[in-house]
């Protein structure tokens, strides 16, 4: 089989890419190691950024987006008993940010990929990259007992951070950068009427919560815990007692505590790998960084690389020029490091780190007022939060 | 003796707010430890924000000051190989900060205390402070060999980090939050043109570094040293060497190296005691509170402690009312909080922590890329530069 790309992996980053260069008449072939009903079953994050959006109805499905999905033009800082909201829309110059679950922008997108009747390969099993540092890079993988050979000019590795693109790169060409936290989000999905309209980013000395949502009448929250902990040690009833600890009273007492749909802990990491191209081979998204959920930036962030590579895979095919797949590992760098910095901050800011003692501890309570105080200081919240320009 | 209020310490702290106190009418005596000249041998920080040029006229001492400060509307961050300046008087909406001795400052005001003939008494051996936690507190002292009791209705506590006041409050009264650093800052005093005629703070990645001056003929420089090295390790040639390759070239190149007038290596701090007062003990300045020098906080909040101080204690006396006085602690601790922020964010941002890690590193670098591109994020620095009101 020959295709111009092959893109590895068929979550939000790896669809998108698709479908973007499929709109431009670019040849691209998507390999994923998982079936799509588990691709699916991926509950992540749920907050939008304006370019995200965009990209969304540039690829031709944000039909179902525009129609569903929550326009947020502020959220919360909650601490020290005291809510401070970010006027988003008025401090960013009338950006918001639309709360609409990944898992339906993935399934938007497979629908929208599968009425183009392009080629996406589920359950691809032993998927392995060769000569992508050479001009002919080929990808091969196993299927039904058969083994499958993709030859193509690029390779695109939208796979994830456990993916195989990375791990493909030797390690003396690729530099990595990493910060593990001390604790996890533990996070609870059901299908109740949010606590509150906007969300809520509560600092308490018990540790960080999270009132989000997915629509009027899903909601996420999610709660810090140790990474010691287990799923099995949280009953439904014990989250939303510590839960409703963390929140201010006005909101605590609006929580509906609804049996959860799905619950699990997530460990939270920062990471870089520098750089995200190595020959003919480029890597996007979670395959080349992760951040910290705090903040939401993850997807949005895996939007940006998706819309500098895919300029610059068609510029490629269209324009003959390499200018833009060339320049597309600093360009997306750049952007990466500024969101990897928001997210550490606010993950640094709203944490309890007990390690770190009672000093750290007063400089996050400080930093809040100081952002409830400032309006330099909260736009530069506002600003990271909608979205830097790509 | 009696006197309504005793001041201990005759540093820049304890004279402003005697010459406040004086202004007003308020009998205060001053004891402090060492010799005037002692006092005025000390080198210390000299940037100064606008509250307390604002202080030094409203006591009369501002003569020199106006004539003599250079007026700074901005500093640069160089990182990276590049150079951005923060436009302080652009992005604050007008203010600037003056540059002017720390101890021309304590000249002027021990000049202006001598004229006005209020007692100071140098060389106050064993200085004891006593029953401050009732209606009658008093002070004894030792000179010349005989022992002298002053009685008062307020002692203020202005003795700095290792004076006697804060140390004569019990441990359980008192909450202390400390952080200390792993490095110190070798500091160099020469009579000669400054580098640059505007202040300079440079991340490097041998360390920071800062091109700063007392007056277009002397220059203040500075550079991070570990804290086992010792001053007699750094000749003055060595230090020019190094300062010069953590300074941009363009600035390395017009380093005149005189011959050091003084030559010290202080540690950095962040400290904060809470409360700042006990019964009718008040603490001012470095005696409640230390920041590591990144960002010239130290003597502008000692100012805006004397401030809050030297007016609850004019309106006791003056308007028969308690509340200036009652409110000093919290008041003058929401500022404290808010400049020790920001000394610890500086000194993060621009030292090396070499045991920190490298993504701790590319945060720096990423939050001074933000600086550069966020007018935003150049306000919020701006902002606390100047100095956030009283």
């Amino acid at each position: 089989m020959r295709h111009q790309v092959c893109i590895i992996g068929a979550g939000p980053s790896g669809l998108l890419l698709g479908q973007l260069l499929a709109k431009a008449g670019v040849d691209a072939v998507i390999l994923e190691a998982r079936s799509a009903d588990y691709v699916l079953s991926r509950i992540r994050a749920g907050v939008l950024e304006s370019g995200l959006v965009d990209l969304m109805r540039q690829a031709g499905c944000a039909e179902r987006l525009d129609r569903e999905g929550l326009v947020h033009d502020g959220f919360h800082l909650a601490f020290a008993g005291r809510t401070h909201r970010i006027d988003l829309k008025g401090l960013s110059g009338g950006k918001s940010v639309v709360v609409y679950g990944q898992t339906e922008i993935t399934r938007d997108l497979m629908e929208a990929r599968a009425a183009l009747g392009v080629p996406t390969i589920y359950e691809a099993q032993d998927v392995a990259l060769h000569d992508f540092d050479g001009p002919r890079p080929r990808v091969t993988y196993h299927k039904d007992g058969v083994t499958h050979e993709i030859t193509c000019d690029f390779i695109a590795g939208c796979d994830g951070f456990h993916g195989i693109a990375r791990r493909s790169v030797p390690e003396t060409a690729i530099a990595q950068f990493e910060r593990v936290y001390a604790f996890g989000w533990l996070g609870l999905l059901a299908d109740v009427p949010p606590a509150s309209n906007e969300l809520i980013y509560a600092r308490h000395e018990r540790g960080f919560a999270l009132a989000s949502m997915r629509s009027h009448t899903r909601s996420r929250y999610y709660i810090q815990v140790p990474l010691s902990d287990q799923v099995e040690d949280w009953s439904d009833e014990r989250f939303y007692d510590e839960f409703r600890r963390r929140l201010p009273e006005e909101v605590a007492a609006r929580v509906v505590p609804g049996a959860s749909m799905e619950k699990s802990i997530a460990p939270l990491r920062s990471f870089v790998a520098e750089p995200l191209r190595f020959g003919r081979l480029f890597l996007a998204g979670d395959a080349g960084h992760i951040v910290p959920p705090t903040g939401a930036k993850g997807l949005n962030l895996a939007a940006s690389d998706v819309h500098y590579l895919a300029s610059g895979l068609i510029e490629h095919y269209r324009d003959k020029s390499d200018a833009g797949i060339d320049a597309y590992s600093e360009r997306a760098l750049r952007r990466i490091w500024k969101a990897e910095r928001f997210s550490w901050w606010m993950t640094s800011m709203l944490h309890l780190f007990p390690e770190a003692g009672d000093f750290v501890a007063r400089m996050q309570l400080a930093e809040l007022d100081y952002i409830a105080g400032s309006e330099a200081a909260a736009t530069t919240v506002a600003e990271n939060y909608v979205g830097l320009p790509f």
